[in-house]
């Protein structure tokens, strides 16, 4: 059996990362726009970034890739899922905000451009484009085969919300309650543990999978011409979820305040990504956050955890474990919220609350807790 | 001595690529986003893409990277000039739509993280910021040990204009002067080939050049701690000239209308890219150009003519030859146009006019001639 094994093990110094970041952001001076200018920079409490001014309006730009999940994709030539997961991790962002995406541009980084590739990416690309409701707006392909040795691909998304209505996290009360979205998988974190325990594990990404992939908040999307049983590989590339239906919708409720809720009583949103459940801990400086009756983990992080020997609170700082995009409301009107997007989404649960003992994640069933993100 | 080269020997197979991305294109559908609402797309005569509505203002995305530009930059550990690279690329694409660039994001892969790498990439964003004016409004690093085998840096630009105030290129018409402004060197296209004569001529980086690069319209950008002589690595990793100033104010002088000329008297303007001056094809449907009094190659351009004896025609349609923006104006007010450029910006020249006989670029002196973008 194999070695234990945690995300640093699997290669990913995330302390490297952040040095390295924070080298790059120390060396940024302050925005040469001044305020009141469109373009000048805005910051919101909880340090959320990448917001402009534009008039009585912000703009809010996201940029992220896909990472390593592209590296199965690649191995497998199957690529109709990465563009959905390409805009996902950054639409996803910017609803953190309360802003509604509109556009996309992607940036693929090719060793040598392959038409049939390219002509997947822009199937999966225009799927991804009318899940999040969003216009491509453009693109680039770059040929360079001495800096990359397989396809990169990571995209830039735009989105919008009115002066005065960004969600900050600022006005989070204990008691809030903590209401959870489905994933629908993996999404787009925590891949090079995942490929990490296959390696060791001695599997392929074509073996069928060793468990029942079923799971009541998600199916799994087939690779075409399959009609053979699941394979590991069509789990693992299943697509990062898309939050904008219903999430987008929901803000627009909120703000025509004819359903009981308003833009004020949706305190946070918290999009799970690398990190897990610390992510919430982003929201607040003072707060904590108790997950009491969370959402079942899809089987393949079990099979995960059990197979490369990873600890219950490793799996929850790298992975999902089922709940993609955490939503934190006023308790007075919690009940209105949950009905309303309990219709539009299966699986959404009310997963807990906000606690006042300390700027801490607590999932009390499995007695974990995070206090660093 | 070296045998002829051009840049499909280089390595860069220019038809494939356009195969990819066309096959990607193909692939999209139409976006959801109906006329009338935010994100809603805007097809601009002449093809431009990127522009989404904006209420009153149309908002636009340029994305694109440094390209192998930064294999130089990695042999040499010499950062501080790239990060302007990225910029550059992406908001004078901007300009050429008449678009204000306002803020910007920056996405590197890297194999491993490097703090070093990143303060020296902040340092140069940073700079590039306060150049384009535009706020850095977040960023990304991604760790891709098994993709990238050297630091890959792209970014996403975001712009904006007023409704019906779009350059496009429409209302151009025989007889428009074209202005000239100078580059700064190589800029970001035509690396490929560039590598490939210094490979074939077995020359280092670290050498000093064997020309004298000295340039009337810029200045070369130096190392640190370097009081040696030119080295043909500070040549080629002069950061690409960025031409908010002088062409974003030139604009807003343009619409305030006091100074004797309006936007519309703006009828195209051209960034020379990779693909030179055939870059100049793309405005028009019908009618052609001709270059009769061009600003003068700086000395690497002629350098690398002679070494790799890359032919003139070649060399037109890969690299700027020192004339990195080409706007055409109507020939009732280039005389101030002009006047009022050249006070921004010393080199800006009058380099030709439009023809209308046939869809061509001609460049007169040295009788060359570009038919196809």
């Amino acid at each position: 059996m194999a070695d234990k094994m945690d995300y640093a093990s699997a290669g990913v110094d995330i302390d490297l990362e952040g040095s390295a970041v924070a080298s790059l952001i120390s060396s940024l001076g302050k925005s040469v726009r001044p305020s009141g200018t469109p373009g000048a920079p805005v910051d919101l409490p909880g340090g959320f970034g990448g917001l402009i001014e534009f008039g009585d309006h912000l703009l809010a730009l996201a940029t992220d890739g896909v990472g390593s999940k592209l590296q199965i994709a690649s191995m497998l030539n199957q690529w109709s899922g990465v563009g959905i997961d390409c805009m996902a991790m950054n639409v996803n962002d910017l609803l953190c905000v309360g802003a509604e995406p509109i556009a996309f541009v992607d940036y693929v980084a090719v060793p040598k451009p392959d038409p049939e590739v390219h002509a997947a990416l822009g199937a999966s690309l225009a799927e991804a484009c009318r899940l999040a409701r969003v216009t491509l707006a453009g693109g680039e392909t770059a040929s360079l085969p001495g800096i990359v040795n397989e396809l990169d691909l990571s995209g830039t998304a735009l989105g919008y919300l009115k002066k005065g209505e960004a969600i900050t996290g600022e006005n989070l009360q204990t008691g809030d309650v903590l209401i959870g979205l489905p994933s629908s998988g993996i999404h787009s974190n925590g891949y090079s543990l995942v490929r990490k325990i296959m390696e060791v594990a001695g599997l392929q990404y074509t073996d069928d999978a060793p468990f029942d992939s079923s799971s009541p908040t998600r199916d799994i999307k087939r690779f075409n011409n399959t009609n053979d049983n699941i394979t590991l590989g069509e789990i693992f590339l299943n697509p990062t979820k898309i939050y904008c239906d219903p999430v987008v919708d929901l803000i627009k409720t909120a703000q025509a305040g004819e359903s009981g809720f308003s833009v004020d009583d949706i305190r946070g949103i918290c999009h799970v990504t690398g990190g897990g459940l610390s992510n919430l801990l982003r929201l607040h400086d003072s707060l904590g956050w108790e997950i009491d009756d969370p959402i079942a983990p899809h089987p393949e992080f079990l099979w995960l955890a059990e197979i490369g020997r990873v600890d219950t609170w490793e799996m929850y700082r790298t992975f999902n474990m089922g709940c993609g995009m955490i939503i934190t409301v006023n308790l007075q009107c919690a009940d209105k919220i949950y009905s309303w997007l309990k219709k539009r989404m299966p699986g959404v649960k009310v997963i807990g609350k906000v606690t006042n003992n300390g700027r801490k994640v607590v999932h009390s069933q499995l007695g974990i807790e995070y206090t660093h993100y």
